[in-house]
């Protein structure tokens, strides 16, 4: 399955808006377009929006424009700015966009085409560092667990969100491929679904037992002794370990904590965020109040209420057991392990 | 606002699963139908339980039936028995179709006409002390919250969910009216949504300021210092403390334990099960997976996902702070302070 895509200079898409029901791709050679797909969450998870955002901004210009080189500068850099602004917390985005200004402003590129082609380069080579990364997080995670896990996962950390096998999903399938995978608990994650319409779908499509939950069943889970590990992505990771992931993540963390049940955090280190020291620092979006006020497309609250619905929430460190990234296994204290991970980058 | 009354020889209920698009009361002479109403949750809430089948019981047989007692005795033994197999949790049903079973077998009544009235007595009965109760449970409650709170609650414990104001949502309007609630958290409560859908819209017909999250949500509010107390209904309180409560208010107590707040549970002495000893014998009811898999009429799940879908979780005893009753306030050890508490009844 591919979620995002270069495909003959356009970007290619999964709309996952429309899943599980109906798997349609849009093509589109308009970087707005683009910025549209990841503000509505046709494009979603840290690092496939990272990706989506690199291709974006192949479509600020053409290899054959008859521009000159300052004006085609200056479209990316307008795209750059246009992406940049659709989602606040996932810092894959902003990552992939300054790896993609970096080219922009040291390519020594003559022409047009030169350029490019540069930027082309780099926005493959972010698509395929995710890809090895997400096998890479699926072997380090793989090992931690133990035969015959129950594990559960929040939102959705899988090949949807990714240009891999996923990051979360990714340690769950490689466990399941090992047979140390029973079934897996998946939270529905109100308000979008990601859990029921997303993570479900792709797990019994890889063959895996999956039950679905309401995201306060969990806990109920947990204390009947039913779950062996919780694993789930990351939108940010502060350089003391503190994690922003989606809504929903720091309560099943203090559950965890309280069933003495292990916590992972599976990540391409192009989700630590070395720049916020803590999970303080990190921005966290607040979205429309009619994702929680309606749900499958009808209203389903009372008329006149006001809503509070941030996308994420911050996990402090104390409740994260380990972070495995492609580089390998952090443990705390964070501030230094990961500071040790950070440089293989 | 009427949730469950008697009038005119028929139970007369507010079908809360129309809530809040529509106020439709329904009208019926057939325990069947007061049956079939519990099972789908239109009328819903442990005490607006009991009432109902209390009332239901009356519906076995008319005051002017020319049958012979026995006959009248073992019709509203069927009703009992009917009624009783609705819903396993919540001990309200139980204890109120306990009491018109020992009215029916100790009635000194010579025929139908007194027999009925005993049972219309009692129900009535029923139905008042619930009133009474919700009221004093406002007043115990409120005295325990300080000036300026925001408080969180889960579910619906208004008058809704009893034949008076409410248990937890008692607590709060009471002390709203006392000047001491800015504003309540609700938690939308998946699957059945019954805060988004009930409370909200009984508190803002109270005029008091909601603020709708979705379950997972409530972590976050309690990590940013922005709730004071914790207060939820019970559906059964096991003799020892523990809580049974809709599914989500076990991980809120584990939440509000982390972060230093305290955990009410508001509920009438009828809700009390003296002869459970703890929250482990307590038959948790599991719902249809069409709850979980669907939301607002539309299928939100993949197709084929498996679903644990429990309407309960249970809340040990350490979490809860204190059990607010029409009796008083009982604190830990509740061993000791239910079992006082419990001879009032």
């Amino acid at each position: 399955m591919i979620t995002v895509e270069w495909v003959d200079g356009k970007v290619r898409f999964l709309d996952q808006t429309l899943l599980p029901f109906e798997e349609r791709y849009c093509e589109t050679d308009d970087a707005r377009v683009v910025g549209d797909a990841i503000r509505v969450l046709q494009i979603r998870g840290a690092p496939a929006i990272g990706v989506a955002a690199a291709f974006g901004v192949l479509l600020a210009f053409s290899p054959h424009s008859p521009l000159h080189l300052a004006e085609l500068k200056s479209r990316a850099l307008t795209v750059i700015d246009l992406l940049g602004r659709t989602r606040p917390t996932a810092v894959n985005l902003f990552a992939a966009l300054n790896r993609m200004n970096v080219v922009l402003e040291t390519s020594g590129a003559g022409d047009g085409k030169v350029l490019w082609e540069d930027l082309h380069r780099e926005a493959q080579a972010i698509y395929q560092e995710d890809v090895e990364a997400c096998r890479r997080i699926g072997e380090h995670g793989a090992a931690l667990l133990t035969p015959c896990s129950s594990v559960l996962t929040h939102c959705n950390a899988g090949a949807l969100a990714t240009a891999g096998q996923g990051t979360a999903l990714g340690v769950i399938t490689t466990a399941a491929r090992q047979g140390k995978i029973v079934r897996v608990f998946v939270d529905e994650t109100r308000p979008l679904l990601q859990g029921a319409r997303l993570t479900s779908w792709e797990l019994l499509r890889a063959g895996i037992r999956v039950v679905l939950i309401t995201d306060s069943t969990a806990a109920t889970v947990m204390q009947r002794g039913e779950i062996q590990a919780v694993i789930v992505g990351a939108d940010r990771i502060a350089s003391n370990g503190d994690v922003a992931n989606k809504i929903g993540t720091y309560p099943l963390a203090v559950l965890a904590h309280r069933h003495h049940i292990p916590f992972y955090v599976a990540a391409p280190l192009s989700t630590l965020d070395m720049e916020t020291p803590t999970g303080g620092s990190i921005v966290i979006e607040e979205r429309d109040p009619t994702e929680v006020t309606h749900c499958g497309g009808r209203r389903i609250a009372a008329q006149g209420v006001e809503v509070f619905a941030p996308a994420f929430d911050v996990t402090p460190n104390d409740l994260v057991t380990a972070i495995v990234t492609n580089a390998g296994v952090a443990y705390p204290p964070y501030d230094r392990s990961l500071r040790l991970i950070a440089t293989q980058r």
